[in-house]
């Protein structure tokens, strides 16, 4: 089995039910299982005209999630790709139909007709009044008298939903859904066919091509041709649409049909509405799968050249999760970059006492690259000696550029600089750790404290805490020991990071990958080469 | 290519500018393609808290299609599962932020946090106030202090964003980020890996396994385990939730992986309020696509026990398609169903000639069952002859219980018999033509009339209309006669019977899938069923 479903026979009322259980309340469904299966508005006082679409399942969300105020009142759900029972369909008419009718949008399949127009003869037999609307926008075989109903039944169900909402009566609402009908015009494709619950799926498109004209039962579509990218994908598509196009403006329904991923429906959005229709293209519905094809990894797209009241009731806003809405489209808006992104290089100023201090712990750093190289090999890829001596010898060539004599400033632009040349997490992390001891020390703290400010955001940032076997090991009690003097911050580094030796799991950093029997007994490298810096400053 | 897509590098500038173009002008994007791709609220005036989020790719609908009023200010794009560079998110920054500041939000991976976090610290360098959360609410590694941000995520969106839109200050919104952060725990789960732009997709999860606890960039689960439906993986799911879970009401986000049909995502809501926390689960958002994973075939739930105030922050209105709101759970409300399912029979009643007159013709159609055969299985499946037959028999059998005295009656009974002996389309057909005759009598209508009436409704449920090369190329031009006789009715019914025989394509019923070639020369036994009716009945 590859599909999320139980007993292949309960798929179809398991999904109502998942539907309705998390609806608020606003669904409910008529006692027929397993037979009749009628999603209906819980909320429905039969005082309009009701509206009942349904077919076979396997086009979710179409049509049960469709069942909401402005839009459907009843969706009566068959098997997978199958149409429901004469009963069902009676069912569902006779549970929503008050004195104002019903009408039935029924799309264009042999046995969504015959059994939808049999309960209807049955429904007026009661005294009901019912009128049927047939949908048939598909324009894949233009030839064909009886073409199929697809995504364009989205159209009737808005526009239709929202008359009656809207109070108007049977007759109204009919001739405006007859109107869409007519109106309406759908193309689909896929890259692929659908899995069918509890068959296997047909291999049927190879690798390169994409079938065109298909419908929504996985039916072979009428040929298939050359993929060669969504462009040309949409391109096909929109010339078939564009011979069947009325002038002036249109709306749009870009539908999934189930297996494409969000990031490709945008894409396809972007082709169409660069397409040579999409000066045509007043409105979108979606990208969203509306009328899916189970998992089919395809898109549909629909027109209808929508009159003014139609687009309002297309663009009036609906409570229905599966609705996406109606929006205008246009060329995107493309706001100015803000100012800022270059970083401000801080005016150069010498100090010499600073350039000393600076230039000693760059050379001291130097000095150990090859035993903290040697030391990260036992635990990691042995880079940490040559990272940091790196980083130290960028500073050292960058200190003519560097404000010296502004300590406040110094220290945002060792950050900005080690940003820009150690590369990798340690760089961006040194980089907010000076950047943060900037901002703390423009503050006015002391230097102590504006250390262990950038050190607080530096952890908050890279997720290390004490005991994690990092630099902060021994980073961290050196500078909440440093109000004591530089012996103490010597001896708390030192003692911080023989710690580390003990600890037999890292839990931030590369060495988090280590299995722990590979760990204990060394020494975390970042963590030595702050006690070793200390220790040299301090010597 | 297996997607739809043009070029792999611009696949994420092409699906952006898809989005805003079909925004309805609500979005906007900062003009820094390729490498800054930040999209923006095109109405956003900085004067309350901004929400900046972002990271790789491949997520969508997140983050861009959570931009809008009451979620997030700016989402920041990186390429597909790659963080977006310090530039771009500092971007993100500046072009949103005004004096009340903004938040960080920002899933737990290293790139994003150090990218995030070092933009923070430049965009604070120009005075922003800037805070940071982190979001690590996946517990597939419950030991693993690096908890990656998943599709929990959501539920900060919508919390801090709604009360950054209440207007709620930097320090509310971010220790209410906070507190969602700390409460919310999720895990996933999928039947197949993730097709990622460009490359082939990799084959890891065998058929009949399920990989659980998998993140949202398609690296491997923790484990694979057997896959035996739906109920056991949300039992799965659930059983790593439960221990990490809090006593008392939960909301739940049921997020689709990309790849999985709408009627799966329905099966497992339905299983997942019924697992054994579905008692802890007062509140659901989606079903739907929200942290994709591209098309993976997969699914993640997601638990927060949100207090009051969050809980309205959740439940209050969005106008983003994108989120499907969050509504309150519940038993499945079942209605009983309606009466008038079981057909009404009528009274029988006897009536000779009437009782003669149907008799004759139900002989008449018996008689011609061998030749009409064999004129359908040059044309067809060859069965017209014996359908029809059967009927008559079903029809001379069910006599005696025939309001044969009521004539108006009569008509519905006919049509009832029909519709549970004959089977197939023809029965339907005819049960529709006796039915709307009936309603048609009923209010009055001559026979010719009432009969003509039920020809229409016929058409309009069966879809054949004149020249289609059906029964009703004899039917209506002898219905539209009888007004002058039986003799011209029956004229009619031959003339149109034989025209049959000139008709190159069928355009309704099984002959429209005979090629035309096959056609030529044969009356259509439908049609010539009728006239030899006619034919009988007037000899």
């Amino acid at each position: 089995m590859t599909q999320f479903m139980n007993k292949r026979e309960n798929i179809v009322t398991e999904a109502i039910d998942g539907l309705i259980m998390a609806s608020g309340g606003r669904l409910a469904r008529l006692d027929g299982y397993p037979h009749i299966r009628v999603v209906v508005r819980a909320d429905w006082d039969r005082s309009k005209v009701a509206l009942v679409s349904g077919g076979g399942a396997g086009h979710e969300p179409a049509h049960a999630g469709f069942v909401g105020k402005g839009m459907l009142t009843a969706a009566v759900c068959g098997d997978v790709f199958a149409s429901p029972s004469v009963d069902a369909v009676l069912a569902g008419i006779l549970a929503v139909t008050g004195p104002a009718g019903c009408l039935l949008i029924v799309k264009n399949y042999t046995g969504d007709r015959l059994n939808f127009g049999l309960a209807a003869e049955r429904a007026r037999a009661f005294g009901r009044k019912v009128s049927i609307v047939i949908v048939d926008d598909d324009i894949a075989l233009p030839h064909l008298p009886q073409a199929r109903g697809v995504a364009g039944t989205l159209f009737v169900h808005k526009i239709a939903g929202h008359l009656a909402e809207q109070g108007a009566d049977l007759a109204e609402v009919t001739e405006a859904a007859g109107q869409v009908v007519a109106g309406i015009k759908s193309i689909g494709m896929s890259l692929d066919t659908c899995t069918v619950p509890g068959s296997t799926k047909e291999s049927r498109i190879p690798a390169g091509m994409v079938e065109l004209g298909l419908g929504i039962h996985g039916e072979p579509g009428v040929e298939q041709i050359g993929f060669s990218g969504a462009e040309q994908a949409i391109a096909a598509m929109v010339d078939k649409l564009a011979v069947a196009m009325e002038p002036g403006p249109h709306v749009v329904v870009l539908n999934n049909l189930g297996g494409t991923s969000v990031l490709e429906m945008s894409v396809l959005a972007f082709e169409l509405l660069r397409s040579r229709i999409g000066g045509q293209i007043s409105h979108m519905v979606g990208p969203a799968a509306m009328m899916t094809s189970l998992d089919m990894r395809g898109v549909s797209v629909s027109v209808y050249p929508a009159p003014a009241a139609h687009l309002a009731a297309l663009t009036a806003p609906s409570g229905l999760a599966a609705w996406p809405g109606c929006e205008a489209v246009g060329a995107a808006i493309v706001l100015a970059l803000p100012d800022g992104l270059t970083p401000i290089r801080p005016i150069p100023s010498a100090h010499q006492p600073t350039r000393a201090f600076l230039t000693r712990c760059c050379e001291i750093l130097m000095a150990m690259e090859a035993d903290l190289n040697a030391l990260d090999a036992k635990t990691g890829d042995g880079d940490t000696g040559s990272t940091l001596a790196g980083a130290a010898r960028a500073l050292i060539g960058a200190m003519d550029h560097l404000p010296l004599a502004d300590h406040t400033q110094l220290y945002r632009a060792i950050g900005l600089e080690l940003s820009q040349t150690m590369g990798g997490s340690s760089g961006v992390l040194l980089a907010i750790f000076f950047a943060a001891a900037g901002d703390a020390a423009s503050s006015g703290l002391t230097m102590g404290a504006a250390l262990k400010a950038g050190l607080d955001r530096m952890q908050q940032i890279g997720g290390a805490g004490l005991g994690d076997r990092t630099m902060v090991d021994a980073l961290h009690p050196a500078l909440e020991a440093l109000g004591d003097g530089l012996a103490a911050a010597t001896r708390a580094a030192r003692a911080g990071a023989d710690h580390t030796a003990t600890m037999r799991r890292a839990k931030a950093g590369r060495a988090a990958y280590i299995s722990e029997g590979n760990l204990e007994g060394h020494v975390d490298p970042g963590a030595e080469a702050v006690a070793r810096l200390f220790e040299a400053l301090g010597s």
